[in-house]
């Protein structure tokens, strides 16, 4: 398993993802889910995989040799070649489609599909985001959910859908990101730390941040602890039900089926 | 779709389920999914369903006739002869077996498997909890876990998580379970209102509660606006990652892949 977030705001894009991998419960590693695929002034290109890391590491292959040319006689087609976000999600796209294809024959199609979540900028216009099924067929962020997540999405979206407007600044989105993966670690132990950060300012004269919260990371540590604590107080200090302190000879009953 | 959640607790007993079915996006129906099937001095049986509907009702039709007597020539085996709440469970695991096995036959496997909660108690004992899988077998509720869930379950696990504990009183059981509840209608449309709750203290001289509640309910949706408030001003109270807030020439990178 994984969980992989994206969070596309009016200040920047924001990426993270985990780096459990997992062959069977007795077989866990840490592997690097999120990757930098393009990074030079006007081309700054970021993806984050969910599913067999067999194909996902597939998929970073063919990009990187570069797909079969549209005509023969042509050069491979690669990153590079990329004119706009939108042509590189139909690229990457098309290169899922084939390790999907075949990495899904061999495998059952339960465990092969692999998704990506597609984050960057060409040029110097406002980052976009994209999200690529198995099939490589893909859809794009916007304004309503201002996020997309890929993998172990449940326990990490309650936050998320209480929280996450297209105005967040960046450092809530950061913070409120990170409170859905501990939520997704507490629950699912596929999910888990080293976690992979990338931030990307909405202006393209501005730096990308990215950044590896450790197992060990202090501020992670404590977001959870007071995040729990907060929790545990909020649910204290709402009301209990009134029907509850009711006397009990006055409470209903359910009829018999 | 559908949640059911059972909490076990010092204090006794709680179940909660909501009501809506859905035969495909276009055809949502409310049908009550908690169950009385035993409500009477020293045998109070409630029970909770997922699943598909037709396989669901089948194991109450079977269990109301009763199952096939054990020897030819004795009577119809029914709750009533149960002697404990595990015989309880064994009785309902078969019918469930059975159930599933007819529909499964002719429905593909991953839309046929009904699952139950069982809670109750038999004579003057605890009140003790089940969770019955689509196969027949089960699991009992003990002390570390003091909750289980079946159907929808991951949206509104994390609150549970950080709060049930085997101590917490019946009230604030019944509020977080609410609150678990809302997690999971805010982010399916295939969990909603109107919810069925009983709640069995562990005296079993003390009346058992039953209750609905409605999708027009004050309670709840003060409920609901509170815990959406105090979430959003929780994130807003903690501490930014103080990384975010660097000087940008200092951003770490993250190498090409």
């Amino acid at each position: 398993m994984t969980y992989c977030l994206g969070m596309l705001l009016d200040d920047g894009l924001v990426m993270i993802a985990d780096t459990r991998t997992n062959a069977g419960l007795d077989n866990l590693s840490t592997y690097q889910k999120l990757h930098c695929l393009a990074e030079e002034p006007g081309r700054q290109i970021y993806a984050a995989s969910s599913g067999n890391l067999s194909a996902s590491q597939n998929v970073l292959g063919l990009i990187e040799d570069g797909l079969p040319p549209a005509e023969e006689g042509e050069p491979r087609r690669t990153l590079r070649d990329a004119a706009s976000m939108f042509a590189v999600a139909q690229l990457l796209g098309e290169a899922l489609r084939i390790a999907n294809k075949g990495v899904g024959k061999a495998l059952s199609r339960a465990t092969a599909g692999s998704c990506l979540l597609v984050g960057g900028r060409i040029g110097a216009g406002a980052p976009r985001l994209f999200l690529l099924y198995p099939e490589g067929n893909f859809i794009e962020c916007k304004r309503d959910v201002p996020y997309l997540q890929i993998g172990e999405t449940k326990y990490g979206r309650p936050i998320l859908d209480r929280t996450i407007k297209r105005d967040t600044p960046l450092p809530t989105a950061v913070k409120v990101g990170l409170l859905s993966f501990d939520s997704a670690m507490r629950s699912n132990v596929a999910v888990a730390r080293p976690l992979d950060l990338m931030v990307m300012p909405a202006e393209s004269r501005r730096p990308v941040m990215a950044r590896r919260i450790e197992k060990d990371d202090e501020y992670f540590n404590a977001l959870s602890a007071r995040w729990s604590a907060m929790l545990f107080q909020a649910t204290l200090s709402i009301e209990d039900p009134d029907f509850m302190h009711e006397p009990e000879e006055s409470w209903p009953r359910i009829s018999a089926v």
